[in-house]
């Protein structure tokens, strides 16, 4: 299977580059009788907007969605989604200068290497604006787990060293959309918001970036979501985050802690809460061998500092000569912020996905369906 | 596609329990005309199997592969190559017991909740016997990648909080597989395996077990191995890593540092090396825009402590009551040692499919194969 | 993968209804380098649309594509390509009338049955304008398919009983594009075509409509497309050209002749043409253990009478009544001739994707492609 | 996905050569909590077994098949299901003449242009005998289909000119599986199956071999499976069918007779039948717009002659010298009455994988699974 699709049965196919004409996505197998309207949508595409505060850029994107297919009487019909947004405000001619460099941290050289040309304008195909077409996607698969009692909630964990205090941490099932939508920077905590807010002044008053980590949780899910073995829902978590061009590390539940931890501590005793089967505590993540074991999700994806710096750099054109160089343009210090809404749609599709496909894993779900004994 | 696939064109598809007939795997679209023979999977095999120190389990196990079909006169033909092992030393008794009660940190109680039941025979599907024939793929696929001068290595990074020395990390590229091999624990460095080995023998004693990380890299890698969006190559190795059921946290390059990190110490700078394009540093771990750099490919494995601990520990039975137990039978204290020959076989897995994917990603490649111009 | 999912390599993803905001095709896996335009797209969308002769729908289409992304100075990237048709001529208050009963031949009442409820303007997805999006897709396979020499040609076989004269059919290797353009009804010739015409205008007076087949060749395929076991080139041809809804059979070479020969009539012999090997006959219709043999390739498809017809008819409404229908609007009295441009796009749909497949089955390419001997 | 690969939810993997180690099959994706042991299997692999008449090979093959894993305590578990049936009677000296040319009609020169090389012994991969997997996993489904009240029935159509009389085409419904078994040929009529015997005998007097039909049946099928656009029911069982070596057309109901009819004869209306919506004549052959309507599916296909005959032939070696050959051994003179359950597997295949498919694609559906409203 090409590689901008994704899913089984919630499948995807993504399109557009930055400097096109538009992005978009298919969506193929979202179940008929799901209500659906561009409302459900644009919540979600104005959370990856730039604008939102000082550190994303000032490019103006309208990125109105539009529904072209697959919703009809406001209901989704069983057939492909087709969703798009027109690109607007596109400089094109600000990026003919790069046309013939490899910027550092981009992946000018690789498209160049890989496909013997790319299209360079503001980074094609491998922009981050591409992310939005999954962030529609994202959005529909949201709706869906909503109607099965499912919750996907993703803010900013950490920003260069300041990080989210230990309370807040150690209660995530308590953090709130609202506390989440009320941070400029998406970060649940008005005092690590205003250190972090100034922290990144100053990285961008030195022409610099910064990187950060953002942490994703998912309430409300049944167990048995997961497909052993490539197919487990930390897998297809760990292809879905790391799918995002800067991510450098996914972690779930305890992550690189438990590599340093024993069995012991690390250990989730089970234990019964109100006559059910609980865990006494979460290092697990909500996945157990791969399959969601009805605890919180809890999934982190660290992310690389914004390539693109205003500060000079050092590399190579096409002629193979060493050169310095001073990238223009419009460019955020911290790619973070709008990405917290980008993990929480891949998040969303990957369990949208797995609750499909979990639903014909036993004989007696199947005979539910078709009425029988 | 279901769970147990993994690979577009270098397609795997595994099967078996721990305690059952057999574990084998299907390979489907290896290309004909590779040199073949069991003597190029043993080697791997014997590396995962246990006994090569005190801190493996002491169960027998031949692990004999066979070889059952897709080769001809010693050279692969195109067609699927199935292997298998048959399981011998199946103490199945042993695991009577456990029947009954969800082993913490086990998926016993979510293969219960998905199946309706599981086999309980040492984990069933879900042991981490299953690897096995992961790693008689792996040798497939490695052996297909030497053809293109690409060599995969993995090492056992760290073990609780005991990790490789600086000076060994910061030049990877010269660690040997004979280094690797000659460590009771893979851990290519004498006295770091000193002293993990007492650390093991005292985490053992006290009836504990521990965590560790397992770090692969990969040389010779030809830039272009990646297929945006979904399929790229550090998307690839984050399935492939997390689909490992004691795996909690997966790096690629700089990984957690790089969100700790600005723009201007994080983004390697192009440079000119024997004319050629290269990297002043690696951050990046080999992988731009999912697509390989030309860069040495560095990416890491954080696994959890075994869940198989001898210490007694609280958990719910069947019948939904809070129970004491202290699970019997013969356990790693560690198993990470076991591990790094499983990560570098997923890592060679993917390499290998992305190799082929790549090879039609350009029209003028296709026309070398058809001899037109 | 989901239902308008189609190709391993060469990978399509359709969607729209015939009467929602338009119709679109995603192409991921084309190759980087191939030079395409509109002007490539466009005769194939002109060769589909209706109004070409007295035999199809007056119902205005511009169909006029749009090719969204996938395409930088006149050459594709190698990324997804995406093109889309908006809907003009939408009567669907015409359509009304039709939601609430079951045409007969048509899938009004079976996605009804699977989906809940239906898209019932002018059939929506199951309406034979979605073909509109695999003609798009197929253009550019073809354009594809020509850097190798491979040209596909599609024609009109038989109307009814009227069938191209045996001499045609005999040398079909000569039959020119020319020949099929030049017919009303895409019948490469002029009496069968006459003779052709005068039924329709019979069964059209009689508010009736007919069946036919097309058939498709392809000349130039190298040998070696078709992957083992079920992705061999008859059964991928087999797939592509059930999917048209109102085809009911599919025949490769000798078809069904073959079941009432012998083996000695049947099998092609062997033999030498300008010191290479060629076959005397080619009954196998270019296709040998699911695999090009060097042969020109033959396929059929009989497609079922247009099930819209205007004579009165008896079926069963949403209330469970029984009940006579008149189905107003304008429609064709046969389906064939639309359809032939619309068989050839599958079929080049289904080379394309094994020309790639095919490139990296055997190890010896793909050291051509890696410069590795 | 590469080529021996099949399915989307109930998966298929199959390997092996006819005079390999053996054959197998791997099946990801059958749903948890299906009674099966060998005894389900060992039925379907009998009616493939060849000397059940006079023209089926005289090989012995013993083709005991072992369920080699997902299956615990009598149920499937929901992980892969691997069988194998070991190969025996192997004359592999026997084969060694063909090795140096090419059989007409045949995959020998194909599968050499394609690999470069291949395992002649016994035609490998491209053998007939590859059908055994298929039938072991057919068996699978079957016994699938059987809870839902799906019963899948095939039989020998016709061979050469003779074919079943009218009236019991007519009445196929009627057709039971007791009086396929008591035919030689799998062919539920006693008189036509004794003029198909005595043609046989002469054919097979004359070292020469037949084609002939199988058709297929599948009573109590739910509405609703077949995924719109590529993966229709119809699509679906024209790519099984087709995969099958010697099969060069399939039909769906009246098949090329529609090409034939019109609109108004070939029309199914739609009645009431015990107050339910029925057609009133079955020429969809069960599937409407690809989605079965609820009727009996009906499909044919037709089967070439046995290639293997043992008249003297003409045809290439390896060195491009024609020359004239004999193919000695022990071969059918018809291929068809071996074939009739592999075309029952290969549609119970498509059935099981589609019911999966079909089971989510409606929102009620799935909250019954979870407990929702």
């Amino acid at each position: 299977m090409a590689g901008s699709n994704f899913g089984t049965l919630f499948h995807i196919s993504t399109w557009g580059e930055s400097h096109g004409a538009g992005l978009g996505v298919v969506i193929d197998g979202c179940p008929a009788g799901l209500s659906l309207s561009k409302d459900d949508i644009m919540p979600y595409m104005n959370r990856r907007k730039p604008g939102a505060n000082d550190f994303t850029t000032s490019r103006k994107e309208a990125d109105e969605i539009e529904i072209l297919s697959g919703v009809f009487n406001g209901l989704t019909t069983g057939t492909p989604i087709s969703m798009m947004v027109r690109n607007a405000d596109q400089h094109s001619k600000d990026y003919d200068k790069i046309a013939g460099y490899y910027r550092p941290g981009h992946a000018d050289y690789t498209f160049d290497e890989k496909y013997g040309f790319r299209d360079y304008r503001g980074g094609g195909r491998s922009s981050g604006r591409e992310t939005l077409a999954r962030v529609a996607a994202g959005a529909v698969a949201a709706k869906l787990l909503k109607e099965f009692g499912i919750e996907v909630l993703a803010y900013t964990h950490s920003i260069g060293d300041i990080t989210l205090p230990k309370q807040v941490l150690d209660n995530k099932e308590n953090i709130t959309k609202e506390a989440v939508l009320n941070s400029s920077l998406f970060m649940p905590d008005k005092e690590t918001t205003k250190k972090a807010e100034e922290y990144l002044y100053n990285i961008k008053k030195e022409l610099n970036s910064s990187g950060g980590v953002v942490e994703c949780i998912a309430k409300g899910l049944p167990t048995g979501l997961g497909e052993p073995v490539f197919d487990k829902l930390d897998a297809k978590l760990g292809q879905a985050l790391f799918s995002l061009g800067a991510v450098k590390a996914v972690e779930i539940g305890s992550g690189f802690v438990a590599s340093r931890s024993t069995g012991l501590s690390n250990n989730d005793e089970f234990i019964l809460k109100d006559s059910k089967i609980a865990k006494a505590t979460n290092h697990s993540g909500g996945v157990l061998g791969g399959i969601s074991d009805g605890s919180t999700l809890v999934v982190r994806a660290a992310f690389k500092p914004t390539p693109s710096i205003a500060a000079t750099q050092h590399t190579v054109n096409k002629n193979l000569e060493e050169i310095e160089i001073n990238i223009e343009g419009r460019h955020d210090p911290i790619v973070v912020s709008r990405a917290v809404v980008v993990v929480e749609a891949m998040t969303a599709l990957v369990l949208a996905d797995l609750l499909l496909q979990n639903s014909v894993s036993r004989l007696d779900n199947l005979k539910k369906i078709y009425g029988k004994k």
